[in-house]
């Protein structure tokens, strides 16, 4: 559908606006580029973002990571990039009907009950009107694909089991059953994982739980490679009828994750709903002994193929592309035991492209390497035994010293919190500012959060582990992963940013009490010396730099040729 | 009322539980011992606390601030200790009625409505039963007091520019009027103060504000010592006959302050009632120029009479008593111009007694000062232009290594946070842990938050402002004065603080962008350089403490004898 189109629906339905998401009907989790929305109506294809239509005009609400990219991909005649701090949709709204009365239209499948309540509650003169098939189709997620089984070896804890723990949860909370919206629920719980997706091994699927421990999966184009009797396993649009059945009964639902669309089928089937946090969710989030294990060594092997990469990079550079660099990485990594795919697309961002923060080449922007820049690299991958996520930015030729003042200052803040020690308890957006104190020291910021939690073969983000700028967050919980990724970006100049993947374990130190945690590092590659300029570093951040690149230099060693050896123990020396 | 009493009530009215707050009807704001039920039910007399008495046991629910002070103060056969971090109550009903039915009775005088909504919420199997009369008397505050103006010299704002500004922020927001509870917010809106408190000039009234501009004040027991028509003045038992003629009006309230009884009042007189945040209180928090002048004044004043009683200290501590300090320190700051009273019973805590961190020195408690121990003394002034607090610790004798280094510690803690820039929007609980970050790398923390916002000429803890350990925080705003006061405290052994006030400012270096805050400091005080290890600080650090100890020195020695001088001059010198 053109904006044209859109904008036509909008006058045609008498509304005042529509609100378009980048989101199909597994809220929060990725979708197809089929699947997305915004790229035909506005040129946009960033991750995240909403769109508002009004009968003339359209206001497109990002955040400060695609500032840049939303202005450079959109046509300033047609479509206003709103980036505001907090919700950029909310400050959309509120310039376009601050206090007036409006009929403003929303997809039912793909808008969550709780993101719809909080508009609802944000405004209480505009009518919030769902629509469920009128303007926009309804984002069924039908592809076909394979659905595999995540192997016990990798998953360590036994699909019965979970189902057990989880049924036990649902019982406890009063609820005679639970609707699981969240595909990375309803993938960790059963142990399946799907090619749906390139970058997410999701399986795309609801799962209903009776509290007795029955449970039916619902999905459309999922083709098993596998038979089980653990579940049963419906097509997606038997899921009103089963509901039929629980009249009267209470089913449980998380409203973060839950289509709008439910509301209406629960009051309709007259079924108690009871808005309950997945309890999936945080069960995923802390790591069992098998997946720590796996996740480790998934870290040894993605060690090794950066290293190998950056080997190469050092001597062959010149003369080559972002999209030469997105390929060269993929291959080096692909060879690696258990590699399924990458675990997003690759950002390899050259000298002014490394400022747009999530920026991925493409043909168009696609450059050479130049002298004197800093390549961005960004970039993971999904093995069978665990998820990675790493940024290192390195220097091609000889960097400025400005260049480096900056770096060493990112690196200050990423010491900073991979060294906090902090009571349990401790929130995420807390830790967030740890990072952040240094820059702030210096005037200086990055418009994105600190650290996301990450998936054991699944989601390189995923909830509700993390560490954000602004907004709620959670205490950090001991087996959580999470990424530290501060950055620096100059816009028309550069961009730095320095990520490792970390656990969050009790503190070691033998004098601590049991209530301090710490962060152990997972990602094993080191930093680009050339880019620190040491008179700014504290003698304790040199050895936390020190210490770390001994390990890294121990850990992947007996993986290398001589001549890769050669140049990590140089890349590795002590400052 | 004695505990056994209670009990016999909660038995004769079938109760489960009974909750005694420690409060009266203006909830959160300071009262009279005579109004604090805790001390003859339990012996405690902190200043936060929250009892639940059962038929035959009773649980005193404190905060870790009260945790040693309140298993001293009460009879271990009678009364258990309840101190969990997170709220000390839920934690205290859960273990007692965990999913379980139960019958529990309230004061609806002292329990706002958001306390019980929030209670209700979290114990849906538990019925709340309001209270209002028959086991507590009504805590109605009535003892007679003078109510006089806070002249404009000092408040900066006349009366009638305030009501009419708020009035249109409660037409704004739909209310036909509005429902002051809050006593700081009325004191505040109408520039009166009273002698109603010891230490803090509340006047102790609701006010009613039609969005029309008219006021009628609220209280009991209020003798006025001038004349006005800006408002009219009606004793607080008229109030529910007034709001009848609210009849089918919108009235809002702050359910944070309002108490329960408004609920059942509202709803019998067929008001519609419409929580809003209180106006007042972000209004009052941001101080204004005038309020700004006086408040650098009163610390100058302050400053002058801490240094004046250090001096003294330094020569005179053998044989003295913490009592005898207490003393000491009232007359020095009661000479200083525009004083009113202490904002608060100073704590002047020796050796362990420091560690108790609202210790407040009883005939009981009291001890002399001894040899080689540390002397914690937290205490603050009203004046009538400005509002003070500050904590030094100060070492008697030659302290012990351990005591240097814990003390350089908490210094440390208090300068990260003191310097820090941060960015609009930035919340007080992330800041909080700035200061502990270097504490919680050596294993140590300290159960209190790091900091509160201050009124000007009234209450010395004011909100919203404030830099909590756990909870939601706001965003720190220009002109916001708080408290900064990271502290140590080793039980049997003893306590250490150093609290400074301060103002949030615009960044004053000149490269930052105006997105950027940071702190100005008001108090005027040394730190006692006794206590430091040197080489446990970092350049950066040890120039902060020189340059802050530079303008003290320049800022209150024009105002002392030589004496005085020479030991400041010496005070103050560079580390």
């Amino acid at each position: 559908m053109t904006l044209k189109e859109l904008q036509s629906a909008v006058k045609r339905h008498k509304l005042d606006a529509y609100i378009v998401t980048r989101s199909n009907m597994f809220i929060g989790q990725d979708l197809l580029d089929s699947e997305n929305p915004l790229p035909e109506l506005t040129g946009f294809n960033g991750s995240a973002g909403t769109l508002v239509v009004t009968p003339d005009k359209a206001f497109l609400s990002v955040d400060g990571r695609y500032e840049i990219q939303a202005a450079r991909q959109t046509d300033p005649d047609k479509i206003n990039i709103v980036c505001e701090r907090g919700n950029p949709l909310i400050q959309c709204l509120n310039k376009l009907f601050e206090g007036k009365a409006a009929k403003v239209g929303f997809n039912a499948f793909t808008n969550s009950i709780q993101s719809v309540e909080h508009l609802r509650r944000r405004f209480p003169n505009i009518s919030f009107m769902p629509d469920a098939s009128e303007i926009f189709a309804n984002n069924r997620c039908n592809s076909p694909c394979r659905v595999f089984e995540h192997k016990i070896e990798f998953c360590g804890i036994d699909r019965n089991e979970k189902i057990s723990n989880i049924c036990k949860q649902i019982g406890l909370s009063g609820c005679d059953a639970y609707l699981f919206t969240a595909a990375d629920s309803v993938s960790w719980l059963l142990n399946v994982r799907s090619d749906a997706l390139p970058d997410t091994p999701l399986v795309r699927a609801y799962a209903l739980l009776d509290k007795d421990g029955r449970v039916t999966l619902f999905g459309d184009g999922l083709n098993f490679d596998f038979a089980t009797r653990d579940f049963d396993i419906e097509p997606m649009g038997r899921l009103p009828k089963i509901l039929k059945t629980y009249k009267n009964k209470t089913v449980g639902f998380d409203a973060e994750t839950t289509p709008y669309l439910f509301c209406e089928l629960f009051a309709g089937h007259r079924i108690n709903e009871k808005p309950l946090e997945d309890f999936c969710q945080s069960a995923k989030a802390e790591k069992n002994p098998v997946e720590i294990g796996g996740i480790e060594a998934a870290h040894l092997r993605d060690g090794v193929a950066m290293v190998r990469f950056l080997h190469w990079l050092s001597d062959n550079w010149q003369g080559k592309t972002e999209l030469d660099i997105v390929k060269k990485l993929h291959d080096f990594r692909a060879r690696g035991e258990n590699y399924w795919s990458e675990s997003f697309g690759t950002i390899a961002a050259s000298g002014q492209n490394g400022a747009v923060v999530h920026y991925r080449p493409t043909k168009e922007t696609n450059q050479k390497l130049a002298e004197a820049s800093l390549l961005l690299l960004d970039s993971g991958a999904q093995y069978f035994d665990g998820t990675t996520d790493i940024t290192r930015t390195v220097a091609l030729g000889t960097p400025t010293p400005e260049m480096c003042d900056n770096f060493t200052l990112v690196l200050k803040a990423h010491i900073a919190l991979a060294s906090q020690k902090f009571l349990k308890g401790t929130d995420g957006m807390s830790l967030d500012k740890i990072a952040r104190s240094p820059m702030w020291n210096e005037g200086k910021d990055y418009k994105h959060g600190t650290g996301h939690g990450v998936g054991c073969f699944l989601n390189v983000h995923e909830g509700p582990q993390n560490m954000g700028m602004y907004g709620s967050s959670r205490p950090l919980k001991e087996n959580m992963i999470l990424s530290v990724e501060p950055g620096y970006y100059r816009e028309g100049a550069y961009g730095i940013r320095i990520e490792n993947l970390v656990r969050v374990v009790k503190c070691e130190q033998v004098d601590f009490t049991d209530d301090f945690l710490e962060f152990k590092i997972l990602t094993l590659c080191p930093v680009d010396k050339l880019l620190i300029n040491k008179y700014l570093m504290t003698s304790g951040e040199i050895s936390w730099l020190n210490n770390y690149h001994k390990q890294v230099y121990e850990r992947l060693s007996p993986f290398l040729t001589s001549d890769e050896k050669i140049w990590l123990k140089d890349a590795c020396s002590p400052l």
